[in-house]
């Protein structure tokens, strides 16, 4: 028998692949989504624009519209911009363009489990420093190992997922200026922190910025996510962005989510930052849970109870949210998103029956 | 200043990005897509479905239930298929998970440019082989080469982007036999041939075949391909397809595309090839052109006109072909996509006027 696994890189053999368990359940808190959608009226104008659409023809080789209107958005050019299918897209993007064998990117873990993921198919070097003990940045700690150490990438999550937790543009102004390589800035959860790193573009040529359309967005059944740097740079990652990368209906809605982000979706991030805010102050009060504070529109809770516990007697009460006690650091934690007022309700009510008032 | 761009890797420096120029022209025969659309009920009832999902929530992290339609669909297993955002998604997975530096992919040109592209910026060694004078697969020298490299990963798409020969399943079954690597089989076009290579699945477990719904399934806005293989080979590629990588209403016009296929799509695909026939008597009558037989829904036109003046003439008479001039062994030929019709007699009076009667 011919060995054709053999013909997989080892780094590939070698990699649990990343999932999720499909459960299901009224409730949905595990996934950082937005819990409103947007309105009716706003959905109906897209797909009474679709239809009129030819679906047998390509969409645009770039996505040319929508990176006008989100320059416009972000205040940048177009040629600062790409868009792409998620920002995991984007993530891979970067990585491809400059990570191979012996190449290092730098990630700080917990976080989100892609970073990881990608550049280790690709055959580099991933290299992790820890959160501090109350998970937060340690930036002390990133300015002196990227300087020895000089990554490829570094990647930031900030809010990060699932700590919540941010860099500050201080610290992080002092890591673009130690850096040689390049620094990414995952932003997903920006809107909900009310702050942006875009204006720090100008002046450091090593910084990128990833944002996406399925959180404060509310897209995420579309996959929109897009890239902002220096255009010196963004023309090399551009070539490892498929052409035709982003489909012409989630093309459409994105242009429309940014058309209508002040009037439509800009109030909904208000609910959910005040949400946020409640659902921290109710959490704090129940014994034996201890809420993690947190940027994003999500939070960590510590729990005196099993995870793996609460996890399934929230299930069995319909109410999913993150187990994320495999990461690192996190054994006795879980993960909640913020959602609408009465599923938060749901949630607390269900804790207080698991843990005790 | 800093060098950042020095952290780019060499091998996408060196490369000069893929590019379409955006040509509009009423009679568009220049992306061999599908030239009618899905009927519009059929539009509606997909508009309809879509309209009432949550468009704030991810999609499948595996889009689940398109996989089981397409197994259906192929005689195969779901664990025999990835779902991705076109078949682009799916030629970059499967490089990412056997390609980096010293590995070698081979392919015959002049073909779809974007294998040597992504294989170049993962740092692979990308060979190739020319087609015969008569732009045949020239099968003798892909066993000899093939025994003699072994290259990593072998493409071969049949019928060819843009010469519409094919590989003979005989000529397939040997190299398969021949090859230690990966022989992936870009059958984007299969249904214009009447042909599939799938059945050749389950006797070779270093065969990969992509498909797409742009062509014959009339879905090229929506960007979606899949990937069939053995299942051991198929787990080790889906590490590098990323999460999500399906848009919730992408999978769902694709799985209705399924569903319809023999009652809504078929008869289209048995019109094209009729006019394929059509299309290649008149443009064989035409003085200094002569068209070159195709298995897909396009072919090759050589014209003893220069092909960039053939391609302006067209475009100031509103039709839209494909100058392939500066492809390898293509430097008297243009391509066009056979088209409804009243599109394709576009063509041919324009080219009678261009070219003489």
């Amino acid at each position: 028998m011919k060995k054709v696994l053999d013909i997989i890189k080892p780094a590939v053999r070698g990699l649990r692949a990343y999932s999720l368990s499909p459960h299901r359940a009224q409730t949905k808190l595990n996934q950082n989504e937005n819990p409103w959608d947007m309105s009716l009226v706003l959905r109906q104008e897209i797909l009474n624009q679709f239809e009129d659409m030819r679906w047998s023809r390509y969409p645009d080789f770039i996505p040319a519209s929508l990176h006008e209107r989100l320059a416009d958005f972000a205040c940048l050019r177009p040629d600062h911009i790409i868009a792409g299918n998620g920002s995991n897209e984007l993530i891979q993007a970067v990585l491809m363009v400059t990570v191979g064998p012996k190449k290092r990117v730098l990630i700080c873990e917990p976080t989100f489990a892609l970073y990881r993921q990608v550049a280790t198919v690709l055959g580099g070097d991933v290299e992790s420093i820890s959160l501090t003990n109350s998970l937060q940045y340690n930036s002390d700690l990133l300015f002196s190992v990227v300087e020895e150490r000089q990554p490829e990438v570094t990647i930031i999550c900030s809010p990060n997922n699932p700590s919540g937790c941010v860099i500050s543009d201080e610290d992080l102004v002092k890591l673009l200026g130690i850096a040689r390589g390049l620094v990414v800035i995952d932003e997903a959860y920006h809107e909900f922190a009310e702050h942006s790193v875009v204006p720090l573009l100008e002046d450091h040529e090593n910084l990128i910025v990833l944002r996406t359309f399925s959180k404060a967005m509310a897209l995420a059944a579309l996959r929109v996510g897009y890239l902002m740097g220096q255009p010196d740079v963004v023309r090399e990652i551009r070539k490892a962005v498929l052409p035709y990368n982003l489909n012409a209906f989630s093309q459409m809605a994105a242009e429309m989510a940014v058309d209508r982000y002040e009037t439509d979706l800009r109030p909904l991030v208000k609910r959910i930052i005040n949400e946020r805010q409640r659902l921290f102050d109710q959490l704090s009060q129940i014994r034996s849970l201890t809420p993690l504070a947190s940027k994003g529109n999500f939070m960590l809770v510590r729990t005196e109870i099993e995870p793996k516990v609460v996890f399934e007697e929230l299930l069995l009460r319909d109410v999913l949210v993150r187990d994320v006690s495999g990461y690192p650091m996190l054994k006795k934690y879980f993960r909640v998103s913020v959602g609408r007022p009465e599923e938060n309700d749901e949630l607390l009510a269900g804790l207080r029956e698991i843990c005790g008032e």
